[in-house]
């Protein structure tokens, strides 16, 4: 009998799953019929998901033993209350090598001042008191998972001085880790840069508010390729008209594509990036897929389950 | 009896030098008059040089024990007949640093294609494919010395598959490392990024002209943080303006500051960056200054002491 994993991530990723998925079954020896048509739901074993796509109502998939969301963040899934089988979030290692080139190039151009180049060839050499290097250049990354770990180790590679936090104590090697309401306060207010790597929660939205961005030093850069929700809009704004926060590139928005309207894409302190950080890669994807079905066949834990009360 | 140190560097750098000079003389134990006034030739014992100082003969200083350089490059100096005495090159460990910083940052810009979103803040959401991860995207550095080296490095540590290329053999962990003519075809023939960090000697002025340029695949994209000279001007502008060379992002130039007229600051696929890629920084600059100094009293060999013949 093979294993019935129905593809319930939207019709329009099917041509692009569809192989590097069967060849990453066969790669883990696993006997999978994989389908993306709509299946007699009790004979489904797993199902691959992602928001928008096929499902709503879980309920009738009685016998499956895992949905395994395709992308890392679960927000839009995690409180579906018809959801009563084991969710794990995907952590595609190529999404997270994709997130620490996308953080590291947008903290070395904020560094650099690349933008004061690219932005104006127009014969004038500028050529301007010697920068501070890298050690002298502390950066805050907010959320230590798996991508803010791993961003934080990169950028600590390139001797800046990193603060992690978390909101539980975490330790990550090479990075100075806070926690708590206390440590959040201490993390920025040392941050020229501030990474935003936090699942969206009902705790983790609208953290950067009008407060905690005044407790950023003058001049201080945000980076967020998190969540928009994480940022309270109109006190970015306002933070940035008042020169305190000196520029904000931002990949993520509540409304995405971000309207043409919106004040972000003209504000000459904003760079708006289409939601690029970073994206799954579907045969790296896939081949966690097939080993969390593997595991689940095996009866062994699944990798990255999200715990339901936490939210992520 | 102290050692006479003369700092023939400019006058305009005595401000900014005279301080750390001395902070690092005395760190190192050593007893220094250190002097930018034009002393008695035959009294000195180390010249702290840079060109355009104060210098072009060196043949009244028939006491001197070494020239120490505060640049990285020689090529204005090593050529100069009165110049008896041992030269030595600066190797700030800041400089390297503030170089793996530009050239990090500016890999990774053409690498995530950063300037179509910064120069294109015009509301259109532009998420196109999913772009190459570092490890699909193969960077050539050209140069293997300190600089070369430690860019390399920091590049495979980003996974790029690096290739350096050096005119005599060298090994450097992680990077694939080539020599020679053969060489250089095959370092030029995989690169979708290159990078220049070569010395300027007889031997690399005009490295890359139209043939090497032709080596390079379709799209390919320069990055020059080391010496203007190194490429043909004319061949790069022209292979731009065919469509085989991508971009060339440039810093340093056979006229400094590049001229406001040059076809450089107008052309959409040339970034000018002011000769901002390192900088010696004075603090780390005189620690090895000091440490030179005391090499000299006490016997030992220099660092960093310049090859005549080899040019650096």
């Amino acid at each position: 009998m093979p294993i019935n994993v129905y593809f319930a991530a939207g019709a329009a990723r099917w041509p692009q799953y569809e192989a590097p998925l069967k060849a990453a079954f066969a790669e883990a020896g696993l006997d999978v019929a994989l389908s993306n048509a709509a299946p007699d739901p009790a004979a489904v074993d797993y199902i691959v998901f992602a928001p928008n796509g096929d499902i709503s109502d879980f309920t009738p998939f009685a016998g499956c033993k895992g949905v395994l969301n395709l992308w890392a963040g679960v927000e839009q899934i995690v409180g579906n209350q018809t959801l009563t089988q084991p969710l794990c979030r995907m952590v595609d290692p190529a999404l997270t090598e994709g997130m620490v080139e996308w953080v590291t190039g947008h903290v070395l151009r904020h560094h650099l001042n690349t933008d004061l180049h690219v932005l104006n060839q127009d014969g004038v050499w500028r050529n301007g008191a010697v920068p501070p290097i890298a050690r002298e250049r502390p950066v805050t990354v907010l959320g230590l998972g798996e991508l803010g770990r791993a961003c934080g180790r990169a950028l600590a590679a390139l001797n800046f001085p990193v603060t992690g936090w978390s909101r539980t104590a975490k330790e990550v090697e090479g990075i100075r880790c806070l926690s708590g309401e206390d440590g959040l306060t201490e993390a920025l207010a040392g941050a020229q840069i501030v990474v935003l790597l936090l699942p969206l929660t009902a705790g983790t939205e609208n953290l950067m508010n009008a407060e905690r961005l005044a407790a950023l030093p003058e001049g201080a850069v945000i980076v967020n390729p998190g969540r928009g929700p994480l940022i309270d809009d109109d006190a970015l704004l306002a933070a940035l008209d008042a020169g305190h926060i000196g520029h904000a590139t931002l990949d993520v928005f509540r409304t995405e594509p971000l309207p043409a309207a919106h004040p972000f894409w003209a504000h000459p302190k904003v760079t708006v990036t289409p939601h690029i950080a970073s994206e799954t890669r579907a045969p790296s994807a896939s081949r966690v897929i097939a080993e969390n079905v593997r595991r689940g066949e095996a009866g062994e834990p699944f990798l990255y389950e999200v715990d339901r009360a936490r939210g992520y």
